[in-house]
């Protein structure tokens, strides 16, 4: 239950990037602090360094076209065996050590998430899959924290015709957080290695603590915003208008602040 | 329910081989067999050949002492990535495909399958884990199974303070068997490439279509049963022993025969 919908349970759906998971002491801090909150959680982890280094190192070459990654099927199975193999098993098998009741899975297990194969224009992503708020399966996650269960979900889908896709954790984080807003008071909070979105790029001291679309329409104008930071802004916002109650964005070491006051920024 | 026990739920433990998942035809065939079962089931699954191909193109050396594969930092990941992820997930996506409710799964997701590292005596084998019937979460699996779904585990398991460890699945399919075998009927099926267990190796017509243990041991005598059939047995004996019902080998294109006459070597 929660102060603001007491008809409601609070639900944290908690997105981490990949350079909390290749920070191994931000990670085993971060997870110690998350398996200490009283509400469900539901863990969405990215990639890290770790795909490019294990395709590199295999001699598969990385695609990229206008800045993403062409996901051909050498580059499917080093996304499956390094999202959802080893990071995904590193997690949850440091969160059991922490006595928390982590379960390891990606969308295809028990058809969490099924997505649809993105379609060929001028640019063939190859196995990429884009996942829509139906895609995403509320009665298994329901079930799942029913059972005291913490998801630890890794960004892969499937199409439901055996098919494996490779998709973007943020998007996921946000269908995800958005499908289950029914049941659930969502609180969607994207963890990374920044405290949050900076007014000045160049300024750590320049937090803005709270978030407006037209301040982030303003932003990208003057630059302060750019690059990745558009599109998970971006999907924030989308999620804080399709029902997630509570979204944020805020650094990984002060993810305890989350039932507090966020020490990050919190989009309104 | 079944004729032998009806005081009992009949569960199917079935263990495939790696060269049955190298074998797309064989695979899918199989899979489609075992998705119509009435009863339960687990399948756990070993590994094939990609394991050895991705640690080959990764440059990562592999050591084998007196014929067992020394699991060290860089190998653990590659087991982990390869049975973990890849191969648990492709068989999850084309389950799914078959309507059938799979959830891939480790022994460290929701603490399934708990083992104790190898101790190092002459030989130190580095990151694997030995599985003992104690370090089977029963309630887990009966939970899992409760809720329809179907169990699909790669042969990791974890230390339960933070460590993956890479498991011999023969042994974790048995120790699985044995300890479900006090909530339910247990059968436990190993599938592979070959019809079961000759009585003359280089006939494929001597099927022994029954085993006890003092011909099992003839058999090791005269070289019938040799390598990696000797171990495989020595579980599946240990496994009937220990309050597993049924106990049988047989090639993966025949477990459609499972409910009826098995079509493979059936241990008494």
């Amino acid at each position: 239950m929660n102060p603001h919908s007491p008809l409601k349970q609070t639900l944290h759906v908690i997105k981490i990037g990949g350079n909390v998971i290749d920070d191994a002491d931000l990670l085993q801090g971060f997870l110690a602090d998350i398996v200490k909150f009283d509400a469900p959680i539901i863990l969405v982890h990215g990639g890290g360094k770790t795909a490019t280094s294990v395709a590199e190192s295999m001699g598969i070459p990385q695609t990229l076209i206008e800045g993403r990654r062409i996901t051909n099927a050498d580059t499917l199975q080093v996304a499956v065996m390094v999202y959802a193999g080893w990071i995904n098993k590193s997690i949850v098998a440091k969160m059991q050590a922490l006595k928390c009741k982590a379960i390891g899975l990606c969308g295809a297990d028990g058809n969490l998430v099924q997505s649809t194969r993105r379609e060929v224009t001028n640019i063939d992503y190859g196995f990429v899959g884009d996942v829509d708020v139906s895609g995403v399966n509320v009665a298994g996650f329901v079930s799942l924290i029913e059972n005291g269960q913490v998801p630890v979900i890794s960004a892969i889908t499937h199409d439901g015709n055996g098919t494996l896709l490779n998709t973007n954790a943020d998007v996921m984080a946000a269908r995800i957080a958005v499908a289950l807003a029914s049941p659930f008071y969502v609180t969607l909070t994207y963890c990374f290695e920044q405290v949050g979105v900076l007014q000045d790029p160049s300024n750590q001291q320049s937090l803005l603590s709270q978030l407006n679309r037209e301040e982030f329409v303003r932003l990208k104008e003057t630059g302060a915003v750019s690059a990745g930071m558009i599109p998970k802004l971006d999907n924030a916002f989308n999620a804080l208008e399709n029902g997630v109650a509570e979204v944020s964005i805020c650094h990984a070491k002060n993810i305890s602040t989350l039932s507090a006051t966020v020490i990050g920024t919190t989009l309104l």
